[in-house]
């Protein structure tokens, strides 16, 4: 007799998630879904209703994930611009090297038009991204490393849109060498050092 | 008996270019694609070959549409961080509206990383519109409207990594307010008046 229900919640979500962040939602089938968690299609189904709901529970969890590199973003253990500069240098390597992107950035081209559930994760996220980016870049004008004259959250913005765009890049396979030199483009642009 | 192949090439290819560009590659079927062009079956495969030929075909399609659009950023008719800044009030408008985005950007995130062609497609496009915005920054150099410390070359990636960024955001739903701040605080940098 199948024994339902026997694992572990938070493992299988992050093996669904892992699976979504790969395949994208509409190339993942249920099958996918049973195989890389080791639950049985009707366990799964009790535990996160359906695929479109599991979806929706992996992209919170991409989420927390998410809010912990927000918070270090806020705490900058060093200069603020060398954060914001090895941030992006960051970005940019992974978006040249095959990483997989941004989970919310595909959910967005993939299913923020049809769900608005995944719209609003998606825009949750943006609005985190937005504040951890205008607290660094307060830390940097305080520092004197950025002008004060220049608007913090307009300056913020500008940094989510560039890691959405080297994001959704990374399947256009921009090479680093192209993404580092936005990156120097950019802090040159900000730095009262080069301005 | 059907008469095959009589029909405008060039008029079927826009036509499944629409359908690709509102459904995306997966999403789209021969039938819908036979049924938005009014050509049989047989005479679509005849002239285009498969699916991911007639993709290809009508990725090509757009680039040529975008060709004009980049020469136009070449050859400012009035001030060139005016002709700038109008170019992303445009694609911010665009991108808040429900507008498909780009083609080119849809193509990256689902295709180019199955289909080498369409990854050269997706280059070529890219690089493109790196030398526009590089020409029409160094217009606005010679203008004097934006410093000629700043590297040209370096700003015009920068700049289409925003434009990306913001076709990527189409399906996010941001706000035009919030991405019109972006474009305000790119200029902004950009811009010697303001530094």
């Amino acid at each position: 007799m199948a024994r339902p229900k026997e694992f572990d919640r938070d493992e299988a979500l992050d093996r669904a998630l892992d699976v979504f962040w790969t395949k994208g939602f509409d190339a993942t089938s249920v099958q996918d879904l049973v195989e890389a968690t080791g639950v049985q299609r009707q366990s799964l189904y009790d535990t996160f209703g359906d695929k479109g709901s599991l979806y929706l529970a992996a992209l919170d969890r991409y989420s927390e994930r998410s809010e912990e590199w927000a918070r270090a973003l806020e705490r900058p253990a060093e200069s603020p611009l060398t954060v914001l500069r090895q941030t992006f240098i960051q970005i940019a390597h992974d978006a040249s090297t095959g990483s997989r992107g941004c989970l919310l950035v595909h959910a967005a081209q993939e299913r923020a038009g049809a769900e608005p559930a995944v719209r609003d994760c998606v825009q949750a996220g943006i609005q985190r991204l937005e504040r951890a980016f205008t607290t660094l870049v307060k830390h940097a004008q305080a520092a004197g490393e950025i002008s004060s004259q220049i608007d913090a959250r307009g300056a913020a913005r500008t940094l989510v849109t560039l890691l959405w765009g080297f994001r959704a890049m990374t399947r256009g396979r921009a090479g680093e060498a192209w993404l580092r030199s936005v990156v120097d483009s950019v802090v040159g642009l900000l730095s009262t050092e080069t301005s």
